[in-house]
């Protein structure tokens, strides 16, 4: 932390540098932006899909409703995207407001922080995905050598909203992926001064 | 790239720089060598046990036999076990000969390689584990809603024994994703140096 200098907030830092530096800079900022948004709204469909989803159906005369409940990871994934949604708004009230602000971040808590929320949320949807996604080929094309019989040919509309959500899913945990890069990015390089300087002489 | 000065080797740059970082970089060296063997050894267990896990179990007297072949997420999760084995593997002899060589990482795209293959086999390990764990938990307690029976109490050694590599895979895991830190780390400090100082002045 010693090159950030006396005086410096012990936020952000207000930007000085040269002009390529800032462009870089600011084509990485609003590319966090963009991907923070689109994680926002996409999870947020993602969670509404699944979450709204139930199909009714009529079997001898027996009724029999599909809910996103009974598959415990239809649950998992809902949670899932809730956190990312409710992760990414506060992400992107941080972002807008370093904007407004025009600082850059070299706070090394805080570059910690989202470095650390964004691998989480990353590895967090991945799982989620991951599960979903060995529910959803199940469902889709059965297990027979265990018995588990294929069950979207009875529930058709069920499992088309459960897929469109699990696709908004995807996009989100790529979206992640590619954000925890930017954010590591964001944290380690704040490590490189001191490295790099004293080693190479 | 510009403060590695002329006359640095394509490759590793030797070490020249104070006790201090010295010591961090030779803690974080090791720490890497010892998730890097951690995981080639737990990666061999994890695909050995599910690889070679099997049972025969007779009802009334139909012989039938439990497979990892029967459950495509096994074959995913053994594979990608074999993967993270093979990758980790190379890596160890890369780190063990750089330790010889007492050199330290300045070159960017080879620490890209590293932070990418790194980043890699953590999302591609814990997706499998992920998957798996979902199809292991439907084995273990069923999913009554689809009619999903329960298969781990016909064949209970088989499912122990994936169990068992299934840990092994989540600890295989657990540690490509502090390694993928790592990895992140000697990457992107790379880009600290004209940040840091052009921007504070």
């Amino acid at each position: 932390m010693s090159y950030l200098g006396i005086g410096a907030s012990p936020g952000n830092v207000p930007i000085h540098h040269g002009s390529n530096l800032k462009v870089t800079d600011k084509k990485v900022r609003i590319a966090e932006l963009i991907l923070r948004c689109l994680i926002l709204g996409l999870a947020v469909v993602a969670a509404v899909l699944i979450g709204t989803d139930s199909q009714v159906q009529v079997f001898f005369s027996i009724k029999k409703e599909a809910k996103f409940t009974d598959m415990k990871v239809l649950v998992f994934l809902v949670i899932a995207n809730g956190l990312a949604a409710a992760y990414s708004l506060i992400q992107v009230l941080r972002c807008i407001f370093s904007m407004i602000r025009g600082s850059v971040l070299f706070n090394k808590p805080l570059a910690w922080a989202i470095f650390s929320g964004d691998q989480l949320m990353a590895y967090l949807v991945l799982a989620a995905v991951a599960a979903t996604a060995q529910s959803a080929v199940i469902s889709k094309f059965g297990q027979t050598e265990l018995q588990w019989m294929k069950v979207c040919n009875l529930y058709g509309k069920f499992c088309n909203q459960v897929g469109e959500g699990l696709a908004s899913s995807v996009i989100v945990s790529l979206s992640m992926i590619v954000l925890s890069g930017i954010s590591a990015f964001g944290l380690f390089r704040l490590y490189g001064n001191n490295g790099a300087k004293s080693s190479v002489t």
